[in-house]
């Protein structure tokens, strides 16, 4: 017998789940919350406030999931840790973090612990915007426009140079001090090997290298600032290993953490979105994979290198080897459905689910679900967190319309449910316009299992069929995967990620078909969708914008004034 | 001493007010709720359904408000009934019925009273919205046109025609069998004086009916329907009396019901937001007054009859003599807020105000007091039940854009209340900007004592001054002055309207002054709303009308099926 590890680091927790290798069944789990969460107000044990749209976290955290994870899923496995032979991480991303030479983070030094700038910045950090914006336009007038088109014609401010850049502009003390500067997921896989390595994924879509032209050239950066001029040499690497990758062993360190043996094989970092793709059953074209939680990632291989508007990126080998990457994403999906229960949803229904046993969220979906399409005469624009694809845009803010006297809270819902629907099909038509063909979905992530109408507007709006995937910690057991190949055949693991996916990841049987009657009603919807999307989203009328900064202006001389 | 009642019809009570002539001192008050209250699901007694958008009302709740209202204020107040010189009543309108020739309502009658057109149609009876837009297209199209521009462009569903007509559609036999059709304000005064009496205002402001040109052409009507080219000869009378007329005295029957002498004057009708301009001190040009309730009427005098594009209406005398009385309205103001607080706020809020012993409102008014203008992000169109002024178009929906995933509660709840005061500022720039100047603002209703915000919010957006008049019964107090109007000066009344009020009315201390500051930012935040309104409202983008087309076509579809 061979098992796998596989390590999902999420936003609020690191996951790990323990499989047999030979068919991708699922022995033991176990989660780990991290003790400093999401860093937003204050820096830990402090009174510093953070500024608004700071995010941060504790890389002590991510060791605690490694010492408490994985004793956990070997001991209720009951796994001989000898049969363990790989290891694989995923992240997310760009979720990065100054170090000294010999990884430890600047934060763990108490010379530089007050300030904010040494801790992780988690990827959801999106002060680093003023930088992303100076960014793309030096790029785009300075020749360098075509690397931009590989990300939908614009770097995010969650990536990673943008929040580099903040770091030297905020903090140079902090950018000096930085001998090294890297994804956490790759800090975390130095944790277990005791080597500094690079991924092909996380720079590839975060950090603009290419596999054909490696990271943009040294007067790119000089152009953007001349003390960024050295970065790659200075604080990064030019080493970018392909995913599946062999980063090195368990250290006596590691091992003592976590009680895998010293050697057992770790793969190279991997980010979770892209780990989930193989684990989801898909290592070819035509059928996207869509991870729903909190936001949507789309993700989808091509046959080619396409340039696709809007989109997050395109990688070559990015998911799998040989074949371009594609990413897109919404960014606020769960998310919407928790804004509206918290903040929308009356006393009386509160009470109701509670005599009836259920939570809020099922009766708002059996609610729901009694509605027809078009019935309430809403529509909304699913925007409450900015617009990732395909207008790439955080400024955008969400819009409703429709609302009557008679309006009720589960028609609010189903619209943003509907919203986000819509927003879907938008992505999937603007990749299927630029030769990216897409023919069926497959949906993972937290949000297939406890929504069945949600899966069914998906498939309603999209007019696509919507299979799921086997498995529930899907990161994990794509990170397993990766460990598996990073292992080698020879070990009893996988030659590449499409033999490891090909035996160890597997559909339901139930599935998503789209309703030919419901899907006539949301077209008519959709081609509304798709005249406010481009109104407000495309420069007609920018009035979230100006709605925004004037609310920054006012918070401003409100900040002056108390 | 010298005393006079007044009686305000309302939607759901009736209301008596018994005051001092000399100077409008509330002695008693008294409230009868309408046993039968809004008829909108089934006839009374019966299993017989109404139709979507109906609302019918029982005259016997009118005169069971007489039987108890008044005899309850004379006894509360020890006023001898020899003392009270006269009596006004002010209603709801247009709020019609068919009658025999002896005003007995045919609802009355067990031969018609199964028929819903047999009972009261109440002013939101909504059901006549074909006949209302078969009205408005003849009328343009035949050289009418000249009286809707005195009604803003176009006669409401909600108005005496289109409900007549509907009758004449619906139900020919009713209409034969109606030797009379009138408003129930002019019904319940023939109750009181056993003579039938025509007000000038209902007339003039939903009967299309001028002093200067007296009701459309009989050739007008022939237009609509050969069957009602006789309908005003036959059923209703070209005798209109101006406000504050004697229309009789109490009969014996009244004294009866009342305890009030025989033969003590009583007053032609009124409509309830009309008889509280004079009561709110208002009797020359430049002073609006808005009645504020679940909609708002604004209500303003005028030195000339100009023709205000979205009005509800201009009558020369409507609201004081020898001058235009100018009308315009919002659908939808108090009815916005109940509709939020019914459905919108979170059980949290709900728990801290029932901990505080404060109710929803105020918790909602105390946390969006915090907050400054602009700081939420949010915009909204305060189109939840249509648009009365200035677009007069009941098709139009709500709307709102900002939100984002730390919108609370009390901000969507402010923005609603911004919404609708952009909406009053629209109005009062549009009579500005069509020669009635308007200068200052007197609020009345039940908003103005409830909800200090919202009067602020009102003052900063519009840059007006508003004050707050004394009475709190104000349509009670406006009718009481009307019936020392019809009393005369001989029995220690008025010659006029102009006089009672001076005497009568009087304004509070209180009020509220623009802030200049908060103007300034709500002057960039109503140059928003007013794209908006124009983008949404004026056919650039007519998604609203095509959701809601959508929506019906949806609804009929499912009740065939189901």
């Amino acid at each position: 017998m061979r098992y796998a590890i596989g390590i999902d680091f999420g936003t609020l927790s690191g996951r790990a789940v323990i499989v047999d290798v030979s068919n991708g069944k699922e022995l033991a789990t176990a989660v780990h919350e991290y003790q400093n969460g999401v860093i937003d107000e204050f820096l830990p044990g402090t009174n510093i406030r953070l500024e608004p749209d700071w995010a941060l976290q504790d890389p002590n955290d991510y060791i605690e999931v490694f010492k408490t994870t994985i004793p956990a899923v070997l001991k209720e496995s009951g796994v001989d840790p000898t049969q363990v032979i790989g290891i694989g991480i995923d992240f997310t991303a760009c979720t990065m973090l100054p170090t000294k030479a010999d990884g430890t983070p600047l934060c763990f030094l108490p010379e530089w612990r007050d300030n904010p700038h040494s801790w992780v910045k988690l990827w959801k950090h999106h002060a680093a915007q003023p930088e992303a914006n100076q960014l793309n336009a030096i790029a785009r007038n300075s020749g360098y426009g075509k690397i931009l088109d590989r990300y939908g014609g614009k770097i995010s401010s969650e990536w990673f140079f943008p929040k580099v850049w903040q770091i030297l502009n905020e903090a140079p003390d902090i950018y000096k001090a930085a001998d090294r500067m890297l994804e956490a997921a790759d800090w975390v896989v130095w944790q277990l090997t005791g080597k500094e390595t690079r991924n092909s994924c996380t720079a590839g879509y975060k950090a603009m290298w290419s596999k054909a032209e490696g990271f943009p050239p040294t007067a790119f950066f000089k152009a953007l600032d001349p003390r960024l001029e050295n970065v790659v040499d200075e604080k990064m690497s030019r080493d970018i290993l392909p995913l599946g990758t062999r980063a090195g062993g368990i250290t006596e360190q590691a091992a003592q953490w976590t009680g895998l043996k010293v050697g057992t094989a770790v793969a190279v970092a991997n980010v979770d979105a892209h780990v989930s793709v193989p684990a989801a059953t898909v290592t070819e074209s035509e059928r996207m994979v869509m991870i729903m939680g909190t936001s949507i990632c789309h993700m989808v291989i091509g046959e080619s290198e396409e340039i696709v508007p809007g989109m997050c990126g395109v990688v070559m080998d990015g998911i799998v080897p040989g074949k371009p990457g594609f990413e897109a994403g919404q960014s606020c999906v769960g998310d919407h459905f928790q804004w509206f229960t918290e903040n929308c949803v009356p006393e009386s229904y509160e009470n109701e689910a509670r005599r009836r046993g259920i939570s809020i969220h099922q009766l708002l979906e059996e609610k729901a679900s009694a509605q027809r399409p078009g019935e309430s005469g809403l529509l909304a624009l699913d925007w409450w967190n900015g617009n990732r694809s395909v207008l790439v845009d955080v400024d955008l803010t969400g819009m409703m319309l429709g609302m009557t006297l008679l309006t009720k809270p589960e028609e609010i819902y189903r619209a943003l449910i509907e919203a986000t629907a819509y927003g879907t099909r938008l992505i999937v038509e603007t990749f299927q316009k630029h030769n990216v063909p897409i023919r069926e979905l497959v949906a993972t992530g937290g949000l297939p299992d406890r929504n069945k109408l949600l899966m069914q507007i998906y498939a309603d709006v999209t007019g696509l069929p919507i299979y799921i995937p086997e498995a529930t910690l899907i990161g994990g057991l794509g990170s397993a995967m990766h460990g598996a190949v990073a292992a080698g055949s020879k070990a009893g693991g996988y030659v590449s990620i499409v033999d490891a996916s090909a035996r160890m990841a597997r559909l339901r049987k139930l599935s998503y078909q789209p309703n030919a009657e419901n899907k006539a009603i949301y077209d008519k919807l959709y081609t509304e969708y798709v005249i406010l999307h481009d109104y407000f989203g495309r420069g007609e009328n920018d009035i979230m914008k100006r709605l925004k900064a004037l609310r920054a202006s006012i918070q401003i001389q409100s900040n002056h004034k108390y």
